[in-house]
């Protein structure tokens, strides 16, 4: 297997830290705009890495790459804007493709807050004919959420219960940054954008359907000590992934974000400073999103001022194998303090980078196979479960 | 009177439109940055107004073109960064000076939120002798707030009041401008600029001192119909001053913000958003609050959609003149829809506007006369009231 990963941003430099402990694979070239930092993400490891320059908005750069190092499989740990020039780039060039994040959603134009329009991954989707003709696997969505948390769903139907009413994933967090008034733990970029979307969930009598931002906002009590945290909706991956492949009677995600975050996206938007278009200020353009992220310190930097845990996990209702109501949350929580101390990288990153390293590995030896574009869920769960702690990183279980 | 108007931006454009009803005075040259902006300011009015370019930084051109046109008053209708060249010059060319906003102030170094450091102001009244040694006057902020402001407060001690508890100017509105989640009637750039500036109170016992910004807010209920309005101390004029005229245990100045901007603000803060030094964002440089800025829409265009009344007041609170404890509000509003029918004006400029021509011609009169730098305070109260009454804009009170 000979990789080519696409982004050494935190997730990037994360997977090289994680994938250098294990020999499932030949090589692993590691590609970003800014060669400099693809050198940082690789300087300590062994000989299989090697650090190169890319556009990921050129899909004919990605797929002459891809040709140039003999790569079997594409590894995109870039912003979702970058999705489908590398999706396309790896297919041009034969090789298999994983991701963390899908194509991106277009609100629908009349209704946005009740019917989808272009869905997360549609893009995508749409090209399953050939990847399945061209014998071709892109594993979509195969980091922690989406990711695992779609592996916990297939484990639940599997395993758990003879029918599902409800699948909920449900992510929280107890995690402070010393020192800043207000340091997101992952890209805001990706927060925005995840978050400001009319969030989208799926039922068995309406099919997907989109509501408000923030919409439905619950108390969940996460385990591992951090506790109640507001829960409310939003757009994510595994609500289009996970009606694809297991039987349930509806999916919802709800991101734990907390008051003030949601008070923050809420005042970007209302002073259009969540925007993508460029603006002008005095003799230039910018888009108000990146100046916002301009203003935030990086997330991947903050590791050593973190404190605290967070929890990625999958909540099931339904009716249990011998026919008993049954409630469960099958989940996954990092430690920062363990994963800065261990690896180097803080929690949020190094739990979503871990995942797609141990989905390859499972694709090196054969354990998982398949072609077309296949979310996690549609691969046996156990493999993936076992392998995830067998990396020193376990799952856990809670009846509810 | 001769009188140079500095500034054709919304509020010297409503200054001249206010004058040009009034005989009092003999020409007014107006004067901008922009040559084309004192044009339109100018093009509707009668022989007595002349339109010229003026760089307003330069205290040397303010002084040739005061010498060129033989003016007596220069009005200062720009932003405060512009105060002291202004003020400098007019002294130089032996006019009489008038001004809306006094010059800035510089937080304490050590204790900015318990200390003054160089108060609003300051600048100008330490050269207070030298206008007094050569009779003339600056009268310096004599808009609304501070200005009128002022007048109401000289107004109570003389007619009101044997004994001043506390002086607390409040300003209120319920303006709404139609088509937009966000859009302030006034500049984002300077509401930024006061409103996270150490809000600066004054009491008899420790004199002037700072707080954090939106620091004691309460909920002031507005006459007219506006109503109830959160308010929180703001650094401004009012506080330096009143008491230098006007006796009284307590000086404030709270703003009402109202919940809503005032997390806008907090949050602009907190996302280091309302800064002006230029962040690096992909290949361009810009500061952030300047995209805050370029993505509202600019007040001077929001006449025509925004709807509702502002007002301006101060409300007294002591021993009334027969020994009685007393509280009222004495108080001026303006209705958009009436000044944007009248005046073509918005009501936060038009309101602005009004007071420095009523205080003009005061002067031109002789009813009001005094050298040295004099806040309005420092002159007798009731006959600005009447004439403000007398051009149609008449004031109320209400017992509180």
């Amino acid at each position: 297997m000979r990789i080519l990963l696409v982004g050494a941003g935190g997730v990037g430099s994360a997977v090289v830290s994680i994938a250098a402990r294990r020999d499932f694979f030949g090589s692993m070239v590691v590609a970003d705009r800014d060669p400099r930092r693809a050198d940082r993400a690789v300087s300590i490891m062994d000989g299989r890495f090697t650090a190169v320059g890319l556009d990921a908005s050129s899909p004919a750069d990605v797929t002459a790459l891809c040709r140039e190092h003999g790569i079997t499989h594409v590894l995109n740990a870039v912003d979702p804007r970058f999705v489908m020039p590398i999706f396309d780039g790896a297919y041009a060039a034969g090789a298999d493709y994983l991701d963390m994040a899908m194509s991106l959603s277009k609100p629908h134009p009349e209704r946005p807050h009740a019917e989808t329009g272009v869905k997360l991954g549609d893009d995508q989707f749409a090209q399953a004919e050939r990847w399945v003709a061209s014998g071709r696997l892109a594993l979509v969505g195969m980091g922690v959420e989406p990711g695992l948390s779609d592996v916990f769903a297939r484990y639940a139907a599997d395993e758990l219960f003879s029918e599902i009413d409800e699948i909920g994933v449900r992510d929280g967090a107890n995690l402070v940054v010393d020192g800043y008034d207000f340091a997101p733990s992952f890209s805001i970029w990706t927060t925005i954008e995840e978050c400001l979307n009319p969030p989208v969930i799926w039922s068995a009598d309406r099919g997907w359907h989109t509501t408000e931002p923030f919409s439905e906002p619950e108390v969940f009590d996460f385990p591992a000590g951090i506790g109640p945290v507001e829960c409310v909706n939003v757009e994510h991956e595994e609500v289009l992934l996970i009606p694809r492949w297991v039987g349930a009677k509806r999916v919802t995600f709800k991101y734990g974000l907390g008051s003030e975050f949601i008070d923050v996206l809420r005042t970007l938007h209302k002073l259009g400073l969540d925007g993508t278009a460029p603006v002008r200020v005095g003799g230039v353009s910018v888009a108000p999103r990146d100046v916002v992220a301009a203003c935030l310190p990086d997330p991947a930097t903050l590791g050593d001022r973190m404190r605290g845990k967070t929890c990625a996990g999958t909540w099931v209702r339904g009716t249990g194998k011998s026919g008993e109501p049954r409630a469960v949350y099958l989940y996954h929580v990092v430690d920062n303090e363990w994963s800065m101390r261990e690896y180097g990288h803080q929690a949020v990153v190094w739990q979503t980078a871990i995942n797609p390293v141990v989905a390859l590995e499972l694709l090196a030896s054969g354990t998982w196979s398949g072609s077309g574009v296949l979310g996690p869920e549609a691969f046996a769960a156990r493999p993936f479960l076992d392998l995830l702690t067998a990396y020193g990183s376990p799952w856990g279980m809670e009846e509810r």
